[in-house]
């Protein structure tokens, strides 16, 4: 059997047919405008989920089920999502809406969950016992993977480490919170902090690189700026890397995976941002000998939100 | 059969003979000193246990294994104490100790984690699929249980939310480090900040209570102040349940579990804790209307680690 996953995301929609190795038979993608009624973004996911089946050539009856990465948190019991901030829903009947056009059994999952799924079955911690992926993009998510399995929660809200408190009575959160995580462990966050240094040093190697022009930072001209050695962006850089430092200790000191999966943006900074972490991580430990999880980059890149949710649908749904 | 526990603390060694339903049927207790040689502080542990056994009138013959809840961290696999910060204890062989007076199968544990173990098994989270355990004392301990077992971590450390930041660069801990939560959380945080009052406000309620005399300050004179309706000390106390309340927040936004039960000294507070933390916690969820945990205060008092260890070992060694 073939499977279907659909990567909802704030800006676009992918869309794949999946083998049972994970394997993507083939793709598609559309913008998601945000804005627009529910029903007709439900509509265009199922558009460009039957082109993807188009394309790849595998027969309707094949494909047996479909799985949905969302940014937010659904029900499975009912197929609602519960909530999705970006996309501005609340208490949306997802999978009753798609069903209409595609009528097989549907899973719907948090996207850094199905990624965290997806790197855990074929990608960076396949074999693990159990991991934490964290996605380091606009936001801070969260996938936290036990025995192969997503850990979820009871009542379907865990692994939001982004919405931890990091700084109390920090900086205002997306959420309505102040000083969460994701507020200094995003990309988004690195991009703030940018802009704060090319304010502070107007003749900064950043501020020079964008021309002057703020809107025109982000997240990689940071980076590629402190690669090159530039002390404010440097200075900046293992300012941003402490956060992710602690975040990763809360990781360890609460729940003790056998490995950690930085995904999203930033963490195609590569060896430079995991050189950059892991110098600062054993000075956030308990204590100095302890044994604790190897922090890797995340392989799969944009691919794991199809593959992970097609093939956590597919495990959810059929064994 | 019948089952041993023994919860060795930093001040005293508390053991006893648990029947299947946990019942204690007898216990002894004797004074930890701690800063003597390991093997007299682990040959008191064994004698207290003898005693206890002796007082049950339970035939050695009938008694299947022990079980030991430290405050610190251990391999089951050597039966070792990796570490136990307050005793001082690194790597030492306490399986193999114990065993030259009591030749039994032993299972050591973290104090927190058979506490957390013995309120879920027949305490006041029995039945939940999901439990996180804090204990408020000097430290913050924790015991995350998940469907009836301990989760230890895959390194056999985790369930330290502790030792989390909570404050960067915060409050000097005992650990090593800075700003752990339980600088924050703790009966100990409570009394520094209880100090810190009484120096800015040497006329305050608590300073009356106390005679002027700072060394007499503990958690439940300044509880008892607020009680009463003191301002100073009102405001003190919502500002360590602020503390809690993002604590519990971590755990949801984290783990997500069923429940959490607070234990430890401060838990003594009753209601008047529990209505405090409950009423912030709000405040600091992702979103108003997620479903969350309930919080609750531990039932088993100072019984937990006796009860928790045997049945922990109990099941961990025999199941």
């Amino acid at each position: 059997m073939k499977y279907i996953g659909i990567d909802l995301g704030g800006s676009h929609i992918a869309c794949g047919v999946v083998d049972e190795d994970g394997e993507i038979l083939a793709k598609a993608e559309t913008s998601t405008l945000v804005g627009r009624p529910f029903e007709n973004i439900v509509y265009d996911m199922g558009r460009c989920a039957l082109t993807a089946v188009e394309k790849s050539g595998v027969p309707m009856d094949e494909i047996s089920t479909v799985g949905i990465g969302i940014p937010g948190i659904a029900n499975n019991a009912t197929g609602d999502v519960i909530f999705c901030t970006n996309l501005f829903w609340t208490d949306e009947p997802l999978r009753r809406e798609l069903q209409k056009q595609i009528n097989k059994p549907v899973w719907i999952e948090n996207d850094a969950t199905v990624a965290g799924f997806a790197e855990n079955a074929i990608g960076i911690s396949k074999g693990c016992k159990s991991s934490v992926f964290i996605t380091l993009g606009t936001g801070v998510g969260t996938g936290i993977i036990i025995d192969g399995k997503p850990w979820v929660g009871f009542h379907g809200v865990a692994s939001e480490i982004g919405h931890t408190t990091m700084v109390i009575d920090g900086e205002p959160c997306t959420c309505g919170k102040d000083g969460c995580l994701e507020r200094y462990c995003s990309a988004t966050a690195l991009i703030r902090m940018g802009k704060e240094m090319c304010m502070a040093h107007p003749d900064c190697d950043v501020m020079q690189r964008i021309d002057g022009n703020l809107e025109l930072l982000n997240a990689k001209i940071i980076i590629d700026s402190a690669k090159d050695g530039d002390s404010h962006s440097l200075m900046l850089f293992n300012r941003y890397t402490k956060y992710l430092a602690l975040a990763c200790n809360t990781i360890i000191s609460f729940l003790d995976p056998e490995m950690i999966v930085l995904g999203g943006g930033v963490s195609h900074a590569g060896d430079f941002l995991l050189k950059s972490i892991t110098e600062k991580l054993p000075h956030y430990l308990m204590f100095k000998t302890m044994p604790y999880a190897t922090i890797k980059l995340a392989t799969l890149g944009n691919e794991a939100g199809i593959i992970g949710s097609a093939l956590l649908a597919r495990d959810m749904l059929t064994k």
